[in-house]
């Protein structure tokens, strides 16, 4: 590029940048990221002591010697980026089962995903791998890594479609892109756990987050979404949970619905002291379910159908409850809304500038975008 | 902050932009980064494919039933960001021993890494979590996690100093910082492999990063170092190779120097056909080494001067090789140009713009720091 060019490229990219920056809500801007400040930190976590006495420079060949030693672990690992001018609150992004931040960042297609969506909307972001997964996979406890061919099994849980005949079959109007490239870099996204999955250890990380963060908004996904719940109760500086398809709710101890029988097996909500949960009710809190989810008691022969009609009826009575106590929870089923085709990954898919017009719009209702 | 005041504040910004953008290097430039473009991929890997057939909406309880099922596995993961005006090559840097891209991230004292530094600088860049580790997790083969104690023995194999009576004790002068904080963020950026290390698994995932960013400098550290050589024998966009610190080298067949012994274990070099290694003649090489190294034959105590007194001694020997068959690699010891206090993780350390100043100024005398 000569060197004429590159300067009135600049000064217009500078002025998108000025209108992102200053201006209201402009969905779908695409224009550069003027970062103020970005990089990564742990949060939350442990610290293992071996008994005994260090004996410094033991030579023994790389054989583990404890004696005296530490061993960190259990944090979570954020990577954030603070834009030029960043609204009041950050946005923090916490993954679902057997994945990481890469959840929120490139689309499987190649596009932005929610963290450049809202980085240029002028929130700072905070991208969590959670204890034990991806860049925090320090654990204080034992796994087994097993490499087991499963991908086939997530694509349906998953409902992008079926699997027959070695080949995908998606879903009639899906929203997720239907190239191989794009299928292959979906299906390397996943990581495993490094131990054992534990959502109240994950719930005071996440808090944690929210001490470098500030005051925020807390988005969660699937497996993530229970553990983001208990993390609103640890900590005050969450001012609003946004969870896409979650795997579980908390209800009023004695006030949890009998366990809702699925095929992919029963889910129960988990019961907390109601002091503790009307501390729900008072932030709000927005929940969005994708497509191809039959009703509550239309059992199924299809594995996603299935294990999301018990996810999705147990969270418009999560939503019911919080409301009933005085609470701000909407449920945001898509399909309701005219948005059709979204599966599992519905923030991830063809339409995501939709569903994230969509939240800038709650979030504006909410008083959440404000500028300072 | 009032609305009349971050409109110039922006402006003074996009001003030091243009200036970092356009303008020659200016070290140690602390303002704002203008991205055009960020995200994350996967490079390389393979896909196991489980024999049988797949039966679609098996409902087994989360039971692995592989029968038919794929699996993607052994890529590496990347996170790409590309200035709003890139120089002409990248720079993709490649982690060492029980790290992640983190290593590259935030210095332990939460100031900007080498990613933001170079960043800054104008050059795209790419930081990869090698295969098997961090949020590249997906191995092919399997793996136990055990956490043990270890960290002591790490701050002393590392040369930050040694550990006595329960305490760090810093190496005097060193360029680590030695509050706590730092210290603890340091130890929670280690994150163990999911499988085996695999030299050349990994030299094919880093050569296939290239594919993407397309030419550009490959940075490695440490046990990143062999692999890095490697994957500059796999693809011809590889333009250079800095390493700091790297734990072995090549050589051509029949040149492979003897043996160095270490009390930490025998260092050897690894040959391949003088064909091969002629590639590595053909790019500009840089190594760099820290400071707390004895000499090549003084047999120390002192268990970090061990590990890397035979380490640098096969440097030098693999730079002079390289020169004597027409290269161009240069080895840098901090210390004999009058920089001193470094450990293993120098580019992470105090001074780490110090040594970000030479690295641009090694890659302007080797044209590698063009804009077009």
């Amino acid at each position: 590029m000569k060197k004429k060019q590159w300067g009135s490229l600049v000064m217009a990219a500078v002025f998108l940048c000025c209108l992102a920056g200053c201006a209201t809500v402009k969905p779908g801007d695409e224009n550069a990221m003027v970062i103020r400040e970005q990089g990564s930190f742990s949060a939350g976590g442990t610290v293992m002591e071996t008994g005994g006495t260090y004996v410094s420079q033991n030579f023994n060949n790389w054989q583990p010697y404890p004696a005296g030693q530490t061993y960190h672990g259990d944090h979570a690992s954020v990577f954030y980026q603070i834009p030029e001018t960043p609204r009041a609150l950050a946005m923090a992004f916490l993954h679902g089962a057997g994945q990481s931040a890469r959840s929120w960042q490139t689309t499987p297609d190649g596009r932005d995903g929610f963290q450049n969506i809202f980085l240029k909307r002028g929130f700072s972001t905070y991208l969590i791998d959670q204890p034990r997964r991806g860049q925090a996979g320090r654990s204080t406890v034992e796994a087994a890594i097993t490499p087991v061919a499963d991908e086939q099994m997530w694509f349906e849980i998953w409902r992008m479609g079926h699997w027959s005949g070695g080949s995908p079959r998606y879903a009639e109007g899906v929203q997720f892109p239907k190239d191989e490239n794009s299928l292959e870099q979906f299906f390397r996204w996943m990581t495993p756990n490094t131990g054992g999955f534990d959502a109240a250890l994950i719930a005071r990380a996440t808090a944690s987050v929210f001490e470098k963060s500030g005051d925020g908004i807390l988005l969660t996904h699937s497996q993530g979404g229970l553990p983001g719940w208990m993390a609103a109760l640890e900590t005050s500086k969450i001012a609003a949970v946004v969870s896409y398809e979650p795997g579980n709710y908390l209800f009023p101890e004695g006030e949890v619905p009998d366990s809702l029988p699925s095929r992919t097996g029963a889910l129960r909500g988990v019961g907390i002291p109601m002091v503790e949960f009307m501390k729900l009710t008072r932030i709000p809190i927005a929940i969005y379910f994708g497509d191809y989810i039959p009703e509550a008691d239309e059992i199924s022969d299809d594995l996603g159908a299935e294990n999301w009609r018990v996810r999705l009826e147990l969270g418009r009575r999560f939503v019911d409850t919080i409301n009933t106590y005085g609470g701000n929870a909407v449920m945001v089923e898509l399909p309701k809304i005219g948005i059709y085709g979204n599966t599992h990954f519905l923030f991830a898919e063809l339409n995501n500038l939709e569903l994230a017009d969509h939240l800038s719009v709650w979030m504006n209702e909410n008083g959440l975008d404000k500028r300072d």
